[in-house]
């Protein structure tokens, strides 16, 4: 459920209504499938046309890989591994780091090396995540694990240990697959990187983590319905759409989007993927940064409650707290606690939340709140869903195409060349 | 060292001039002992004026908790934790989570429960670090660890295993420390939170994670010198502070603060507040945004290279690389990497960051480098002392007080009503 009532004043309802005919267009280019976007829409149907065989694949080998293995590492960057992470971080806190670790998604010696140390004695199998196989840092990383694991299982063992999730037929990394006859799943032609969370890109990153993504895909799905209609008052993912563009044009130049708990901040990096790369051209596009609260009230609330008025704020809650620390109750009192003894931790965060949008709203920062029932696959399936879509349709309505990146070689081309890459 | 070539499109020499007298009246507002911001400005002479009695005991306090202790918590949150944070993080990677533990920086309930199921059959020792002792965050974490602690050791042995950073004699945390003869040390009137990193509040954990302090406190006198004179031109520290100014005046509203190592992701978030707690207040100030790269680029480097021209960037760059992880040579070479081969990985991420700042410069991003010699205390030392200065002349240029943050309250009254805190 998305709470927008600390949009109100700064939004009239006739500025809503006006901006539905924006809307209704940006909804037809979308299901056009003439438009500028065709054949990267694919991710729109995954959730209804669920494919039951892809599914009991995944299911499959990832529980063969969790009785293989003692670590699992997952090797992908940008959207072929953020969504993954987010639901792993979110769902299974703490397995990061002990069963599942991450890896080429940065250029660090030190972040590479620590990981084989860490791995020396463990078995391992490897999911690397990339559609081209040439993307530098998944491309270094698999390299360097690979020459890794040769060394220690033999070429008939490997093919159990390293699973590719690449393109049906091209690049480098199916030729790899192919060549070394390492299983593999498909990245679908028509569903670009930060619209993958859904397909085996996710999916099976998640199924290794142990979350259940037939109750993911059954939350997208319902969201699937839930966004269907073209209509900016009952759809929440479309109103959504709607509020951050006039926000904008209003001069709002900045979302951030927060979560009040620390396992969900690769939902933040995730969101931000899929909005930035989505808007962020031809000289627009909102700005997305994230914030983990409260934690980050200390840092940047002084500047959100009374510094340039160029925010808007969307918070994501989870209605159904944690019931896992009390509060002590202490015969001194000398903190003047004791008013919450006897009460959950998560409690006394909740009321954080609700006095952080009240007293941000008040001091001119819009804000609305995305409101997950639960912190289960269900939900976190309904929030890809819900945000995904409402990119698209966002995008739409500020003029761009949603599904291009036309910028993100820029500075590839210029790396190539300062390392001497042929033909670059 | 700061390089600004990349700005030089944006800013011509003679707005620099002009600036240089805004940056001289700011500077005499910072040395005058009755501007504003007098009583704040404590931090400035603590480089110069370092104290060699407090530096030894903070060295044999934590010579002692290092040996008499599986695992040290530091407790604390914003200014009470950042700065000691990105010295750990990045001088000693690997450390937190293993001896060092973070807590008090979130409500979270799960944090907690996780940290105290780590910490069950370990030596603990705690340090929190809270001028007031109620700010709720590190409160509650406190009294929930000293809770715990107390079914674990006697009050005689408590006294060796919780250490007091606070306000010299007001305070529940003042109060806490006399009353059970905790010891303590003293953070001192005239130094804010985000100022506080070269005071015991930043140094005693540095210690405690084996940093050599004294080496930090050198490293900020270098910088002390190097930044003292009232000049644009050849003191580093003023001129960013110009040029930030020059640029938000320009319409660049944002400023991104990336480093190309997640071993350094800490720095930017001390930053962060740095930055946006000086300078964000009556209805300006530049958004202190962070981008971890390579990382980030695959989800913030679309909307970088080619969204709205309201950013510009300041790049985090450690000239001397790590030697640890090198690029094996493939005999198939599928993955057209062998054109890496036998190169470092780090060596890589330098190509890289060269590689951005220049796209970003061409696509209308104006950007700085700040160049670390090498990762060490020494140069941490310069700059924390760098651009802790660089903000107060910065806010001032501005025409803020850099030394209040009067914005911080508003949620936490609203958020005491709600939670029934007697008088609120």
């Amino acid at each position: 459920i998305l709470d927008t009532k600390y949009t109100k004043n700064f939004i009239s309802d006739e500025e809503i209504k006006n901006i539905g005919l924006e809307v209704e267009k940006a909804h037809s280019l979308l299901i056009d499938k003439n438009s500028q976007g065709k054949g990267s829409v694919g991710w729109i149907d995954i959730p209804r046309e669920s494919d039951d065989r892809l599914m009991g694949e995944i299911e499959s080998i990832a529980k063969s890989v969790i009785t293989n293995s003692d670590a699992i590492v997952i090797i992908g960057i940008g959207g072929s591994y953020l969504g993954a992470r987010a639901a792993i971080e979110t769902l299974v806190p703490g397995l990061v780091g002990k069963k599942i670790f991450f890896a080429g998604y940065n250029i660090c010696g030190d972040h590479i090396k620590g990981l084989l140390d860490a791995l020396k004695n463990k078995e391992i199998v490897v999911n690397v995540i990339s559609k081209s196989g040439t993307t530098t840092e998944p491309a270094l990383a698999f390299r360097i694990m690979e020459n890794f694991m040769k060394k220690k299982y033999s070429p008939k063992k490997l093919k159990d240990r390293i699973i590719c999730t690449t393109d049906r037929s091209k690049g480098a990394m199916r030729r790899i697959a192919d060549a070394n006859g390492y299983r593999s799943f498909v990245i679908p032609d028509d569903v670009g990187g930060r619209f993958s969370v859904l397909t085996a890109v996710g999916l099976f990153p998640m199924a290794c983590a142990g979350i259940d993504i037939r109750e993911v895909i059954r939350g997208a799905k319902e969201q699937f319905f839930d966004s269907a209609e073209c209509n900016v008052e009952n759809n929440a993912c479309y109103r959504y759409a709607a509020i951050r563009n006039l926000l904008y044009r209003k001069g709002k130049k900045i979302e951030i989007f927060a979560s009040f708990d620390n396992r969900m901040h690769y939902i933040d990096e995730w969101w931000k993927q899929l909005f930035g790369e989505s808007e962020g051209k031809n000289g627009r596009g909102i700005f997305p940064a994230s914030c983990d609260f409260s934690t980050d009230l200390h840092s940047m609330g002084q500047l959100i409650q009374e510094g340039e008025r160029n925010i808007f704020e969307t918070f994501l809650i989870v209605d159904k707290e944690d019931e896992n620390c009390l509060i002590p109750y202490d015969n001194e009192d000398m903190d003047e606690l004791n008013y919450l003894a006897g009460k959950q931790v998560d409690y006394v965060n909740l009321k954080a939340y609700e006095a952080v949008s009240l007293a941000h709203f008040e001091g001119g920062v819009p804000n609305m709140t995305m409101h997950l029932a639960e912190r289960t696959p269900f939900c976190l399936g309904q929030l890809f869903y819900f945000f995904e879509k409402a990119a698209a349709i966002s995008g739409y309505v500020s003029g761009v195409n949603p599904f291009d990146q036309p910028g993100v070689e820029a500075y590839k081309q210029k790396m190539f060349k300062l390392l001497g890459k042929y033909g670059s």
